[in-house]
C-alpha cells in the first residue's frame, strides 16, 4: 500500500507490506517464489534479521509458505466464492439445480461423506426450530471435498414431524434436493437468515477438514423459514477459511 | 450434542462436547467456573490426563479460559451482531442515522482513532473503483472501540474526483455521515457487495485490536455502487472475530 503521509511502522512491516502489495497486484502469482533474505537485504539495505522478519510476517498471515531449502513462495489461495444471496434465489433451486452449483464455477465440489439419522436435537437447534418437547430431528451430515481437499462440513436439522417419510430422510434427496422436497411438502423456504462467526477449529474439525496450522474456520448457521415465518431447517456449516470467500450482494 | 448413533470419538472429545453443550444451553453462563479435573474424573470415571485434555479442547476453541490457580471459566462471548442488510437499508442512513447504530443495541461503539488523508490508491482498490491513471483517493481510517476494547478497523477509500471539497474529506462528515454526503453529491449508494474472509491477524492487526492469542480476524470488503453501477466507495474492515456475529437476512 502506498503511503504519502508519514509511515512510522518498523522497516520489516513496510517490506512485508510492499511484498504483500506485489502479491495482491499479481506481480507474484500463487506458487511463485518470493525474493529471499539476500535479495531483500540488497534491495532495501536492511540486516538479515529484518529481511527474515518481513518474510515471517507473510508466513504468519498465511500469504506465503516456506519450502525447506527452496525459499518462500506465494501460497496458492484459490478460494471458492460462495454467493449467499443469489445462490438461494428461487429460480435456482426452483428448477432442480443444487444450491451449491453456483459456487462451483467449473470446479467440482463433491460430497464424500454423508449420513442421515433421526436424533434428539441439540438444545440450541431445538430452540431455533421451536420443537415441541420430545420432537426429534432428521439430521443430514455431509462433508464436501474440492479437488480432493475437504473444505466444508454441513449438518442440517429438520423437524421429523415435517419430513418423515419424504426423500429428505434418504441419502439421495432427489432432483432439486432438500428445498424442492420441502416445497412439495408445503414448507417452501422463503426467507433465510445466515449468521457468521469465525474461530480456530477444534482438533476434530481440523482433522475432518485436513486444515493447515494457523487457519481458522468460518461458521455459518443458516435458518430457512417458510413464507409464514415457520423455521423449517437449521444448517450448521463449518468452512475451511483458507478455501472460501463469502459474498453478499444487496440493495440499499 | 446427543448422539443416538455410535460415537467413536475419544473420551476427552465426548466430555468436551457435553461441557460445550452445557455452555450453549446456558447451564454454565459467561464467567462461570467449569467443573475442574477432579470433578470430571469423578463424574466420567476417567484419568486426570483425559479430564485435562477435555478442558484444553475448550480452551483451544476459545470457549473457556484458564485463570491461574482458580480453574477454568466460560469465556465471556458477548459479541456485537452486525446485520449486513438491514443496517444499510436506505430508511436508516436516509434520515441521518449512522449505519453503525443498529449494531449497538444499547452498547456504545465509539471511534477512538480517525485519520483522513489523500493518497494514491492501493492497486486492488484502484481496480475496484475503476480509477483513471494517477487519480488519488480520500482515505478514512477509523478504529472502533466497544466497552474500551478495540473491535474493528475500517479503512474507506473514495475517489478524490468525487468527494473533493465535501465534508467526506473532513474528520466530521456531518449528520448522516459519508453516505448522506455521497447522496448530496449525486452519488447515492444503491447497491452493496460485501466479501468476507477470515484469517489469523498480522502482528500489527493483533496489536491494534488488542487481540487474545488464538483468535482470528474477519475481513469484510464492502463496495458501494450507485444506481448506475458506478463504484463510489471501498471499505476494508478488519474485525476481531471474538467480538462479532455477522447476520444476513434475505428472501429466496
Amino acid at each position: 500500500m502506498a503511503h504519502t503521509d508519514g509511515d512510522r511502522r518498523p522497516k520489516y512491516q513496510r517490506i512485508a507490506d510492499s511484498l504483500r502489495e506485489a502479491i495482491q497486484s499479481g506481480e507474484y502469482g500463487p506458487g511463485d517464489r518470493l525474493p529471499g533474505e539476500n535479495d531483500l537485504m540488497a534491495t532495501y539495505g536492511v540486516a538479515r534479521m529484518t529481511a527474515r522478519q518481513a518474510l515471517s510476517v507473510l508466513r504468519d498471515e498465511g500469504v506465503a509458505e516456506a519450502r525447506k531449502g527452496a525459499g518462500v513462495f506465494v501460497r496458492a489461495f484459490r478460494p471458492l466464492r460462495r454467493r449467499g444471496i443469489q445462490r438461494l434465489a428461487e429460480q435456482q433451486w426452483g428448477n432442480g439445480r443444487s444450491i451449491w452449483s453456483t459456487d462451483l464455477e467449473n470446479r467440482m465440489l463433491e460430497v464424500d461423506q454423508l449420513t442421515v439419522s433421526e436424533e434428539s436435537a441439540p438444545n440450541r437447534v431445538g430452540a431455533v426450530l421451536d420443537l415441541a418437547g420430545e420432537e426429534t430431528v432428521c439430521v443430514r451430515r455431509r462433508r464436501f471435498v474440492l479437488d480432493g481437499k475437504p473444505v466444508l462440513l454441513a449438518t442440517s436439522y429438520l423437524p421429523t414431524s415435517l419430513v418423515a417419510g419424504s426423500a429428505i430422510t434418504q441419502e439421495d434427496t432427489g432432483q432439486g434436493g432438500t428445498y424442492t422436497r420441502l416445497a412439495e411438502l408445503g414448507y417452501k423456504p422463503a426467507h433465510f437468515r445466515e449468521e457468521i462467526r469465525s474461530r480456530m477449529p477444534s482438533k476434530d474439525e481440523a482433522t475432518q477438514l485436513s486444515m493447515s496450522a494457523g487457519t481458522p474456520v468460518i461458521l455459518i448457521c443458516r435458518t430457512a423459514f417458510t413464507d409464514e415465518g415457520r423455521p423449517v431447517e437449521v444448517n450448521e456449516m463449518t468452512l475451511d477459511a483458507a478455501s472460501y470467500i463469502l459474498e453478499y450482494d444487496f440493495d440499499a
